[in-house]
């Protein structure tokens, strides 16, 4: 049976614009029977947004739906989307499973590798993730000769926020979202307001990138990041 | 004068792979009367080898010959590559400057960056890095959920490398080289060497992924990685 199964493809697609995919995403996403992406449980999926002038009639797609603030275990969502794909790859058919930015850059990419990797081929396309995005998006360096970067989630308290711009030359926040002011505060505490960058929507055209006096807090999206650089900071830049 | 002044292009051309490069970045490379490198004082440009397909005979080509062990200032030599691009640019051609991985996450785009960015038109254009290649090529996911990711060049001293090994839930060790024996040291320290996978030449022909055991220090390349994930190990990766 294994020896037909299908080929699951992780296919990072990008940040946002469409032109930011790879060549070799784009070959295997043509050459796919089924693709796959996650989706809101309402609503339009981003990730084959970014794709959606690519895609052809004859694939089949499977929008896996996971709720921002799901009633049931995320566990389930994943188990349940693992059988989905499963029945796929067991018919011999191969999947494109479309992850937005880069397929091992956060997403839900890996909770369904860790569930099929055992069982099935699966190769996972690197796609250019949304840090890479933000720093070109803010004219900014991301890290320079023997520059340390920390990438950290705006979910973490102050205390370990404060932490890691202390230690690092370079620092991505990430998930932004309602941990605006928290963050705002922290890098004011700091005195590192002048050197952070708020970057949202990267590569899309509603692209908006500034300084953090000018962001309305109630307005900040999940998918916005902060970028501080610490040291080194490059003349001509913003 | 800068009214006709040509545009620079950071192109990131992705870790080694010819068909990681992303359409815009092939748009773009196509479209540009100049195309510039980085190269090593003697020998063939790695970035330019990335893209070597689609390069034209009319396209004039400016290496950027950066020496390993520099015997002049590497400020002189950026200042020199700096006017050698000014002078295209003063001509109204379009500069595609090539940069392995992605231009802003290190590599020497950024000292071109802060000498051109003050008088002429630069967009960045982000490439897949080698980060996330590493992460495809060694199945590890980098970050999931809330986890912390920690990039660092293996120059840091032990106790620095150690700090963030313990505070980070995912950390890159970027540029090993002759530092390798001195990152193995430190994990079997930690007792991290069971989440710990060695990569090099991610993404091409060669590309070679292990256990740290089973590497010959005498012959790690400068472009190597070590990959560490701490929590969260995924069921199933190999």
């Amino acid at each position: 049976m294994v020896a037909i199964a299908g080929r699951l493809f992780g296919l990072g697609v990008g940040p946002g614009d469409p032109e930011l995919l790879t060549l070799k995403a784009l070959r295997l996403l043509r050459a796919a029977p089924v693709v796959a992406y996650p989706a809101p449980e309402q609503g339009y999926s981003f990730a084959r947004s970014i794709v959606a002038v690519w895609l052809e009639a004859g694939q089949r797609e499977i929008p896996i739906r996971i709720p921002i603030q799901p009633r049931q275990p995320p566990d389930a969502i994943y188990d349940a989307a693992a059988a989905e794909l499963t029945t796929e790859l067991e018919r011999g058919n191969n999947v494109a499973l479309l992850c937005q930015g880069d397929a091992f850059f956060y997403g839900s990419f890996g909770h369904l590798f860790a569930r099929l990797a055992s069982r099935y081929r699966i190769e996972v396309v690197p796609g250019v993730s949304s840090i890479t995005a933000c720093a070109a998006a803010a004219s900014t360096p991301l890290v320079m000769r023997d520059e340390t970067l920390a990438v950290i989630p705006a979910t973490l308290d102050e205390t370990e926020i404060a932490r890691r711009l202390r230690e690092s030359d370079s620092v991505a926040i990430v998930k932004v979202g309602r941990h605006f002011p928290k963050v705002h505060q922290t890098l004011r505490e700091l005195g590192l307001l002048d050197s952070a960058r708020y970057i949202e929507h990267a590569t899309l055209p509603n692209q908006h990138v500034s300084s953090l006096a000018c962001v309305d807090a109630a307005r900040v999206p999940y998918f916005s990041m902060i970028l501080i650089r610490r040291r080194g900071q490059i003349e001509g830049q913003e």
